[in-house]
């Protein structure tokens, strides 16, 4: 189907945004997602001058196209730095393949690279857990045990910040699932950026957060970049496939509707920000990652799995 | 579809309540919703022992139920009081059907019935609101209009709280959609109970709240209650059917999602009461309306109709 022309410089337009009604051409395209992760790192001051980044890289179209986008953006701040960290959770078949295009593109871009390793830092791999059955699901504790892995492969080599892929679909099928889950407060202390107040833990931003799907998998395609896009055989969020279909429906009928949803949670956190006892998280007393108890997820997980 | 033995006395059960693996006969199911409502009014304060109650009615299931539910616990104090208020907004060939209705149910119940309409308090109806293009769908001004119809009839007969049909998933219907809309404080200042922090104006209190919509449906239908089932001629809320059917579909999925959803914006709602700058509504300058605003909605519509 054509777009007709772009609407900034007349070229051939490759895409029309709905929810602006502007077309572009693949090069305005472009420089229009780099310009707006670049407004979203400004907004929320995710980045010091200074920074040592740990980017989160998997191989994946979200991980690559951010590496690709803080690589522009830090040419222009001499003294920050950036370092890819890749986990390998151990899913045969299935993350060598990601780990060895995260390697590729590392090397293209001459980004350094530290990989660490369920089986190194937790004695596990995520095939492992699958075959006990140890009462959630194996999502439930490769997710904890991801993050777990970044903070301390960011830690390990002095990163200040540690930045996400996440997207506006990632951020605000969160925002419902913590509604339709009755755990609204999770709404209240996540979000774009991840502060710690009291400098126990390392920031996480999400300099993607404002940028849809979509539009991330076509910047990912105009760039040429090679990501993994099979699925986790383990993978199974039945639940958030769900929610991505419903606000996927939500917003081709009424277009910006994932905008006013992630504006909305915005406002429950500027509203939260004036709570008389705030939201704030601890560090664990046993790993010092954030978390709203005494020991973070992944410390209690990994003490089950030992068990 | 057989549904065993009623879970309480063993007689034959009309209904399976999926989130809490329950069966009910007939008689047991409606002795646990009456049973439910009076718990809902105890745990939000609801109502006092001498309140004179203004139940809005408008000859459909969930007005009809909330009735003959407010009847049966008013009995329990001498010295409350039930008039049912009676809207008619001048619909054709369908308000006039569930007037007919809902003076029926009043009669057979003994219930004081007042009647208003948006012609002797507005000038206008419906339907003439439909033929003119004003800006807003017909729903919008038609809502706005009976709310403030009700709020009058119930000021005229010397009313202490007015007492709506809403059911749980009107109620988690609205929470979704003032999420999608970006604007969660109405999520804040509404709920269960509507209170009048200052004394300007009539809180309003919604029993059914927690009775999941077809739960009311069979209540009534168990009960006898003939209401009208028709929908409204100009009615088109496309985004709340939508809504309607995700929320239908993700509680069939995980029964109990509505009342998760229902506890996050409760949750949400007792920590705006810890901030600091509280959310209150103010009585509307020119009808003493709640309002957050210096006019209420309901004021500037009609002045935009008189216009």
């Amino acid at each position: 189907m054509s777009q007709g022309a772009c609407s900034f410089c007349r070229d051939n337009a490759v895409y029309s945004r709905e929810y602006e009604g502007v077309s572009f051409c693949s090069k305005c395209f472009r420089h229009a997602i780099e310009e707006k992760v670049r407004r979203t790192v400004v907004k929320h001051a995710m980045l010091s001058y200074d920074d040592h980044i740990a980017v989160a890289v998997s191989g994946g179209k979200d991980s690559l196209t951010l590496l690709n986008i803080l690589v522009k953006l830090e040419r222009r701040f001499p003294r920050s730095k950036l370092t890819a960290i890749c986990v390998d959770e151990g899913i045969e078949g299935y993350r060598d393949e990601a780990l060895d295009l995260a390697s590729k593109e590392c090397k293209r871009l001459k980004i350094k690279q530290t990989v660490v390793s369920y089986r190194d830092l937790f004695g596990t791999t995520t095939d492992e857990i699958v075959k006990r059955d140890l009462g959630k699901t194996p999502c439930s504790y490769c997710g904890v045990l991801r993050r777990k892995a970044i903070n301390q492969a960011a830690a390990m080599i002095g990163a200040t910040k540690i930045a996400t892929g996440h997207n506006l679909d990632d951020e605000v099928q969160t925002v419902l699932l913590n509604m339709l889950h009755g755990d609204p407060v999770r709404i209240l202390r996540s979000g774009p950026i991840l502060r710690d107040v009291r400098g126990k833990f390392l920031p996480r931003i999400k300099p993607l957060c404002d940028i849809p799907e979509k539009e991330v998998v076509l910047y990912a395609h105009l760039n040429g970049l090679e990501f993994q896009s099979t699925s986790c055989p383990h993978g199974n969020e039945a639940v958030r496939n769900d929610l991505r279909a419903f606000l996927n429906q939500m917003d081709q009928k009424h277009p910006g509707t994932k905008f006013t949803l992630q504006r909305a949670s915005e406002k429950l956190r500027e509203l939260a920000a004036n709570i008389a006892a705030p939201i704030e998280l601890n560090a664990c007393e046993k790993c010092g990652d954030p978390t709203p108890h005494q020991y973070c997820e992944g410390c209690l997980m990994i003490e089950a799995i030992a068990a």
